[in-house]
């Protein structure tokens, strides 16, 4: 089954408690794809690069076998650029620069033979751009869709507009929060059901995620790491094996829902073990499948007839 | 199988966004007892009050079959009291007033009858008071431990002591990463377990709880609640029910810890529902059970059977 990411290709130069990498490969269309290789042969990718985009970074799309037909080179400016400081704690952190440069002016182009794409993500973009995504595209099977603050800031109404086209958002909890305005995480979880979708995945970084539909709940706590080197793309590499995932199905039921939480939770496990993408460039998928079974081992409730010793008192 | 729970009995005035109350029932061995009960016959607490604890507050702990020979009535002083005030976020929380009272002399004394108990719980007090309370019982199949940052600043040596001599130590994350010193949850766990338990149960409030020994990790997300009225007692509940729930076994296996964590988040998350341990006094047995069977589904991971419409794509 076909996917096709939209989102941003970019440079970004990244510093934590562990290092510092300037102007390597990122961008959420970078992570998703990234991610969503490892179960779907067919990904497809629209984004757009400046001038000074480097070939080397060109080669890794290309030998991971991502789809480029999509990929816009724009030859008049540069490549949107990104700098970021985390804090020790890993979570916040402070962006010391945002370049726009090309992706000011980006106006996604579906080529033809992308517009019988059946999943679809929508990596982070102004929310009107998100929509034009849709309207170029036949019918997708499943939409799903980031978003992040700043367009809940600013372009509210764009964004509750785009809401009514999709079917699944991706979102942290304080981004839930905030496009709920309520605090307590269930009840604005609901607000947002209320708003469109018919699914929401609460990314909730270290403590987990959480998939709701007016039918169903999920809670999942995050794999447990010792040692996280860069959390840059956790999220777009959440949504990529998410959506991932789900296009091994043919359709999407709650189980299908559940275990792509799984394999989402796991696969970002992986990304911030390393700095930018490189744990996803050299992660396999005999890796992914042996953490995937240590995952179900540590969240594993026994049932009552797995207890050999229970003795009523 | 007997317990014998071990702490405060208190009159706690505590104010939330949700009200306020004065002087009600509270304290750590209260909770501890109310918890266990649901699970357990033959409760046992030892504490002290002073000669103003009210005689429906006693009368509340007898008719929940709690039993009080263990109860030193100290006619000389007033009853530990606390007072405190949440933040909106229902975590936070400001002390307003910490009259220790006659809890300042007290020093467990252990019924005769008492010393055959099987599972101990050491609510959170001095630890050298804990470690004496040990040296009073014959040979205790389990002993759980619960501890403040408050032992970890000022009495750390003793706290150690404290730690060779239980098997599960019941503390936040905060006060982990706080007596671990290791900012990281997984290696402050493990750093822990090499003090003396065999078992850490770290609660995470909202975020769930991790058990966790040297050969075994559990998480669990927090059943989740739309309506917080009051946390107070939560940690004291998880811990009554988590020994509660083990006291329907003759071997503690992981899979009976693991199912002691489900019902102990259980009966925390039906705690926080009122002021202070006022749902724990009208909670049934059957409200309990339709809980951890919603939680069991929210938690779910299904398994490749039981997805019928995977496909191969």
């Amino acid at each position: 089954m076909s996917i096709l990411t939209v989102g941003t290709v970019a440079l970004d130069s990244i510093e934590t408690t562990h290092g510092a990498v300037d102007a390597v490969l990122g961008g959420s269309a970078t992570y998703i794809a990234l991610a969503a290789k490892f179960f779907c042969e067919d990904v497809r990718l629209v984004a757009v690069v400046g001038n000074d985009f480097p070939d080397a970074y060109m080669h890794t799309l290309q030998t991971n076998a991502i789809d480029l037909d999509g990929l816009q080179i724009d030859k008049e400016g540069k490549t949107f650029a990104w700098g970021g400081r985390y804090h020790k704690d890993m979570i916040g952190r402070d962006t010391l620069f945002t370049d726009l440069n090309v992706l000011e002016t980006f106006s996604p182009v579906i080529p033809d033979q992308y517009r019988d794409s059946r999943l679809v993500c929508l990596g982070n973009l102004e929310p009107g751009i998100q929509r034009s995504v849709l309207e170029q595209i036949d019918q997708p099977q499943f939409v799903v869709c980031d978003t992040m603050n700043f367009w809940i800031d600013h372009t509210l109404d764009s964004l509750r507009e785009t809401l009514r086209y999709i079917h699944c958002l991706t979102i942290n909890d304080e981004e839930a929060r905030q496009l709920a305005n309520e605090s307590n995480l269930l009840k604005a979880a609901q607000k947002v059901l209320d708003m469109g979708p018919k699914v929401l995945v609460v990314k909730k970084g270290e403590h987990g995620a959480m998939l709701i539909s007016k039918e169903s709940m999920f809670l999942i706590p995050a794999f447990p790491l010792d040692d996280i080197q860069d959390p840059t793309g956790a999220g777009d590499t959440f949504m990529g094996g998410f959506v991932g995932y789900l296009s091994k199905f043919s359709t999407i039921t709650d189980s299908a829902l559940r275990q792509a939480v799984v394999y989402a939770s796991t696969i970002a496990s992986f990304s911030v073990e390393r700095f930018g993408p490189d744990r996803l460039l050299t992660l396999t998928e005999a890796e992914i499948e042996a953490r995937v079974s240590d995952f179900r081992q540590i969240i594993h409730v026994p049932v009552h007839s797995e207890i050999s010793s229970f003795v009523e008192s």
